[in-house]
């Protein structure tokens, strides 16, 4: 039983027990008892990290919380508070969770939607299945031709009642094959094709002996920036490996405009299709040999992207993309062969390129939308209010509807959310900062890096890294609302501060190599053994970045005549990473001012669209369908576009009150 | 008036008169007259050359025909008559009619049918049509992709309410062609194709403007020796180009047997298909060259051929083909294009393998019984007997049948019917002998050279030719019935009288550089400066060649239950040139002993089935039905063929009784 004003506190895991007065921050009880309790946002309560659970020793009420900005109701229920923002009032049982954990309760950091089997798996509804068959061999009395006795085979084995087509290079293997196999064979069978559903089903591969146990399919996203591929297990319907890279054409153009431009000069469309093909290949190459497989082994490839990644892909002209009335070649494509586009699978492969919608809304809004589930999610919120669906890549694409109207637009971002064109960008691989928190009194950052519990050390900063970077330096004051660095941050008093602190190393806001940055890592800290800096020019990039989506985002509300605090779910697909910060996205302007519970990230929902597509033939349809339904606002023909994109380059906008969230933030940080 | 034992004779034209006294042969009279008659066969009647009309002078008979021999009775009712076999009995008008129009009249003198229309012509259901398309060029307020607007043009156009297909290179193409024609382009459409009946309508071509008066397609029949090709105009749906090569693989063997064995070593088989690309792209050029056309301008091609050359086409391995239990790889073959396999048409054209029976009765036979109209010839006769339909090349093979079953097999024959494999032999063109006759008195041959009337001399033998050939040396003693050269034909008292012919050069059967020989045409006359001659390894080809088909033919009817003389009617196929003589063919034993009447020559009909599927749908899908029908006899499982095979290794046949007229005629020459 605790005196009054004194009470016992204990710290789990360890049993430390430690005499704290009533009123005693729990973050300093901690210090008392030895432990050192991470505050990366130096104990404001903004950045949720120091969250602990509290038990009161004897049912009472034995702690008081100042700030709950960082917890939900469920968290409160559950104990949580927030070391740096909540007292003691009694004898209290402090548990210390794991790192780890904590990254996971913080309700405004959404986690990208694991990737798993997305509905119930039918095998019968795949494009593609395989079957053994074991024939009887040709003999005087059954002369009957190897192909025919083939689909005889077939046609037992499937119960379709007519005839199958084969391409002539399968067809020239079948001889050798059904003999060296002794007439026992694996037919990979494609049912049908989007453009051909009424067509026979199509022989793709015959392999010796009994290979029914896998069949391995391909789902690919070309982004401008990042490509993204699944490999495919058809028989059990799962993703069991997947790959991104840069897309190669970056070096020839960082946005669709450029590349169109390059691909319009001399050999410049061959050049850009080798590029993205020996990316793709790459990938192919990397998933094959996590899964011990050969290329030739993948059967079917269905590719999303944007209309010029797809031109590009496809070796179509693109250059009408560019010049009004912004017309593509097509919104639907041919079905290929991987042979015939010069792309490392089984030669015969059927390659499906979704269809698109407009010139600067491609396969991957439609796959996206899918992808993103908008229409269930309109379905279980079931009030009748539309959903914003934001693809955010170099391209920023937008959908806004209720699945029975969609209207979409594309405004063009930049590679910065991709980590690319930004001076220490990188994807979100091993080494990339995906978290920043800056400590509003010394300027100091606390980051995460993908990787550090391996012992990774920082190299770069990836999408979700830059975007966190942003905010804090807009909270903290390092940056302006207009994204202006403060030079002045660092005056006497403060440096004579910041000497005793034994981890400072100097200002961070300086004049670099290329004029003002901000220091996130120095040298000594990094695996690059230089200093990781965020430069003006790359503050300037993400600031119109982010007013291009949000531009997008408003004139597409404007068009049908809402605000957009009446948008009730936002679904946010994009490679940033694993994690977005919603809140963070919120204070930049980046994504609208709604409750941080009614976002939900979903990574590449492009290339998860396209898996959808590979497992069921219904779903390829229903992208087909969406393409067709959405209304295409063309933002080039609506100056309202531009005034909506000056309006949003200032952080977090221009009328604040469209932001109420952060403005109220403001207001208690000044 | 005529005195009663002298008659006025006057010969027209020229109306010279002359008195001769009854009995006198017309001949004779012509002689007389200064009119010298073309004796080839010497003045026996056999040949028929000397046909001329005599018209009494005062209603009376003033004629004695000993001989009808070459004329039918609508010839006798038009008062023709055989001036070698005629007398004279009463003032009678001689008309000699020019040589030309006696060779038509020859009973057993069979004209390929002429390349006509073969029914009666439905654009609704061609494989393909074109299309002028008139467009509205996108705007900003129509930002329709470029394949989107040409399909709503297309549906416009023609009806069809659904999408259309196109690959990928013409997509490629079509923002470029649509922009340079304005807007105003011709689209050509594939309909379907055997293999996707039920698939969309495939845009094969784009091209600018209005090129809607011509529409280019190819029928195609790959023969082992020859290979032949149709240019039709799909607008008129007439033939309007046609050209034949010797296929190029004959370097690397003669026989299918000996190409199976070249394809399955090393690089044969790409070797041979190479080697027939080849060929099949210089009659393409040769047929644009004439038409003034451009190869890309050929949107179609339908190909004929047997199974080997199929699979040497598609590059499909053959070797299972001549192995027991001699299966093909396929007898449906996939629809391609003539880029994939690098044909000189319209890269995108399909290129569609008619299909075939079994390993030696290929797609030239069912496409040949179409083209042949055997069923409706059934129809005509009338009489349920069974029609023989004989395709005579490399491989000879029949089919016999009703329409309502059909029975085939397949024999080989080697290339000598087509004027290959024979010492001087050639194709049937310019300046090949297409018909001799043998004076049986001197043994000196009259020959018919294609292109005579041009002036073009003696170059070789085509197969018509050689049959011609080999009977008159048969019938005149110039060979045994063995096919034994007779050395002893020049004693020393028929050299005494032959030694008074102006135009006597020596004898003709004589010991040359390969043994011995016949001397058709003194090097003098010819148009190479060398001696054409046949040689006695030409002879026994020859007599190979005829006892095969003949043994075919007899195996068939004998499976059947059926004896050679129940058939109705023969129809031949097969290129020997312009003409058959039946007659002659009867004589060496390679055709059955039936009326004259009852054989139709038909010339290619292989090629012509496929230029019938080129036009009509329908006729597409009958080829297949006729090739799914046939009853196939496997000969190598069969012991009678090595026996009917020896017993017609005679001339005409061990059992003359088989062939009465032949039995006639040589007991009248001897």
């Amino acid at each position: 039983m605790a005196d009054n004003d004194v009470c016992m506190v204990q710290f789990q895991p360890g049993g430390a027990i430690v005499d704290a007065p009533a009123g005693t921050l729990i973050i300093d009880a901690a210090r008392q008892a030895g432990i050192d309790l991470n505050i990366p946002c130096g104990g404001q309560g903004r950045c949720g990290r120091c969250a602990v659970v509290a038990r009161a020793a004897n049912g009472t009420d034995a702690i008081k919380r100042r700030s709950t900005l960082r917890l939900s109701a469920d968290d409160i229920a559950a104990g949580y508070a927030l070391a740096c923002q909540t007292t003691i009032t009694g004898d209290v049982e402090i548990t210390i969770p794991p790192q780890e954990s904590i990254a996971r309760i913080l309700t405004s950091d959404k986690t990208a939607r694991a990737i798993e089997l997305p509905f119930e798996f039918d095998r019968d509804r795949q494009p593609l299945r395989s079957y053994l068959l074991s024939m009887t061999p040709p003999s005087l009395d059954d002369q009957t031709d190897d192909w025919s006795r083939v689909q005889a085979a077939l046609r037992r084995a499937t119960g379709w009642e007519n005839g199958f087509a084969i391409d002539l290079p399968t067809l020239r293997r079948l001889g050798t094959v059904l003999r060296a196999a002794e007439w026992q064979v694996t037919a990979v069978v494609e049912w049908d094709t989007w453009d051909r559903p009424a067509g026979p089903p199509r022989v793709v591969d015959v392999q010796p002996g009994d290979q029914t146990s896998h069949l391995w399919a391909a789902a690919l996203d070309i982004g401008t920036t990042t490509v993204t591929l699944y490999l495919v297990d058809l028989v059990s319907g799962r993703v069991v490996a997947q790959a991104a890279d840069y897309n190669g054409q970056i070096r020839r153009g960082e946005d669709v405009i450029s590349r169109i431009i390059y691909a319009s000069k001399n050999n410049g469309l061959a050049e850009l299709q080798r590029l993205v093909l020996d990316t793709i290949n790459g990938l192919i190459a990397q998933v094959c040999e996590f899964r011990k497989i050969e290329p030739q082994q993948i059967v079917k490839m269905v590719v999303a992207g944007n209309p010029t990644m797809q031109h590009l892909f496809l070796a179509l002209p693109p250059a009408s993309i560019r010049l009004a009335p912004y017309v593509p070649a097509a919104n639907q494509y041919p079905t290929t062969r991987a042979g015939e586009l010069g792309i490392d699978l089984n030669p015969q492969a059927t390659v499906d390129c979704l269809p698109g919608v407009a010139s600067y809304v491609g396969a991957d809004i439609s796959s996206g939308v899918l992808g993103s589930g908008l229409c269930s999610v309109v379905e279980t919120n079931g009030d009748g209010l539309p959903v914003l669906f934001l693809d955010i890549g170099t391209n920023g694409e937008m959908v806004l509807g209720d699945c029975d109207w969609l209207v979409t637009c594309a405004c063009s971002a930049g590679p910065a959310f991709e980590g690319a064109g930004v001076y220490h960008g990188m994807r979100a691989t091993l080494g990339a900062i995906e978290e920043v928190w800056i400590n509003a009194q010394t300027f100091e950052p606390t980051i995460s890096t993908i990787g550090q519990e391996q012992g990774e050390r920082p190299r770069g900063l990836c999408g979700s890294g830059l975007i966190s970077l942003l905010a804090e330096m807009f909270i903290t004051g390092v940056i302006d609302k207009s994204g202006n660095l403060n030079f002045e941050l660092y005056d006497q008093a403060k440096l004579a501060t910041l000497a005793e602190l034994p981890t400072f190393r100097g200002p961070r806001v300086r004049q670099g190599e290329h004029g003002g940055e901000y220091v996130v890592v120095w040298a000594e800290d990094s695996a690059t053994g230089e200093d990781i800096v965020i430069t003006a020019v790359d503050i300037d990039n993400l600031l119109r970045a982010k007013a291009a989506i949000y531009a997008g985002c408003a004139v597409l509300a404007q068009s049908v005549g809402m605000s957009m605090d009446m948008i009730s779910t936002v679904l946010v697909g994009g490679s940033f990473g694993k994690h977005i910060n919603v809140e963070k996205s919120v204070q930049l302007g980046l994504l609208p001012d709604v409750p941080w519970e009614n976002f939900q990230f979903l990574g590449n929902t492009s290339v998860r669209g396209a898996y959808m597509a590979l497992l069921d033939r219904e779903a390829r349809q229903r992208i087909a369908e969406i393409a067709r339904s959405m209304t295409y606002l063309e933002l080039s023909a609506d100056n309202s576009f531009y005034d909506q994109f000056t309006s949003a380059l200032f952080l977090p906008h221009t009328d604040i009150t469209l932001f109420p969230s952060v403005a109220a933030l403001l207001e208690r940080e000044t």
